[in-house]
């Protein structure tokens, strides 16, 4: 796929029931081997949790699509995820290396749109509970989850003034709306 | 250009003294306002620096390539960055803008690469005085500097086990070799 095609990618929160191959999620994980990292030190470590018993139980401690709830509320077994990926810094990481996990989502988010593969960055878990379902060490730290799965849902993008609310919604048909602010909203030219 | 060829993409720390395009930087903000943010806020904003006078006092205030030092230290009007663009928090982020500012670095660095152009994502550098010269509000906080300019290095990756050292360095040729741990050396599935 085409940057300018890679560009249309949105964030999914309804999937397809339909397992994800390890050679797709490998090439997620090459992304985000590959992204750009502060003093190219590799501080982070990714948990690939696809086994069902475990992801359900991860599953039961995300949430989703905080402002259309319940609309964009998937439900185990009908359009959950199918895959979590863990992003695992080391303990009371700072800004450098959580900049360093927001490189690697994207690439990761990138390398599934590019294998028509969904996904959605998941800051809003209970860290605690998942760290003890997931058995990290205490000189560990759990970051983000990813979701990963086949998509059933084709949310848009749309241009934005600057100022304008940036929260998505459904229309009647059920597609969810991206409010993007444009270049000019948010770019200073010194 | 294809995802598979985007990955090729490496960081630059060695540029021609060649005019970058305003539509070129226009293309690089485009993917950072579509990159993944938390709940679709957007708080991130960016200002391009290309008055040269400007981009020379904020050259001043950054180092590059700690590891092989002076080996990729750039000289103004030799092979410096020809332009900056600034990535502006508000003040006290959380983890989560901190994250989003990966996520916009990393796809900004994709669409200057998909257009022949490089970049060097900058987080050595003095904020104090940089936050000066862009006389930035006491609300708003730097997080970090995207160098850009047209490449006059070309590095390679290489791949490197679990536990191996992450050192970037320079051969023989002068060429940079980065090494990257392999999607085992950092992958567990679960």
């Amino acid at each position: 796929m085409k940057w300018s095609e890679l560009l249309q990618r949105r964030t999914v929160r309804r999937f397809d029931q339909k397992e994800v191959p390890e050679k797709a999620l490998r090439r997620m994980l090459n992304a985000a081997r590959l992204a750009s990292c502060g003093g190219n030190f590799q501080h982070l470590r990714y948990l690939v949790i696809r086994r069902p018993e475990l992801a359900r139980l991860v599953f039961n401690e995300t949430s989703y699509g905080g402002h259309v709830r319940p609309g964009r509320t998937p439900h185990w077994g009908v359009d959950a995820p199918q895959v979590f990926i863990a992003v695992v810094a080391p303990a009371n990481p700072g800004t450098t290396i959580i900049a360093d996990a927001g490189a690697a989502v994207q690439s990761m988010e990138f390398a599934a749109f590019d294998q028509g593969l969904g996904s959605c960055w998941l800051g809003a878990f209970d860290r605690a509970r998942v760290t003890r379902l997931l058995q990290l060490p205490v000189d560990r730290e759990l970051l983000f989850l990813l979701a990963v799965g086949y998509p059933a849902e084709s949310p848009v993008a749309e241009d934005i003034p600057a100022g304008a609310p940036t929260k998505y919604y459904l229309d009647g048909s059920d597609v969810l709306h991206v409010p993007k602010y444009t270049v000019d909203a948010i770019t200073e030219w010194r």
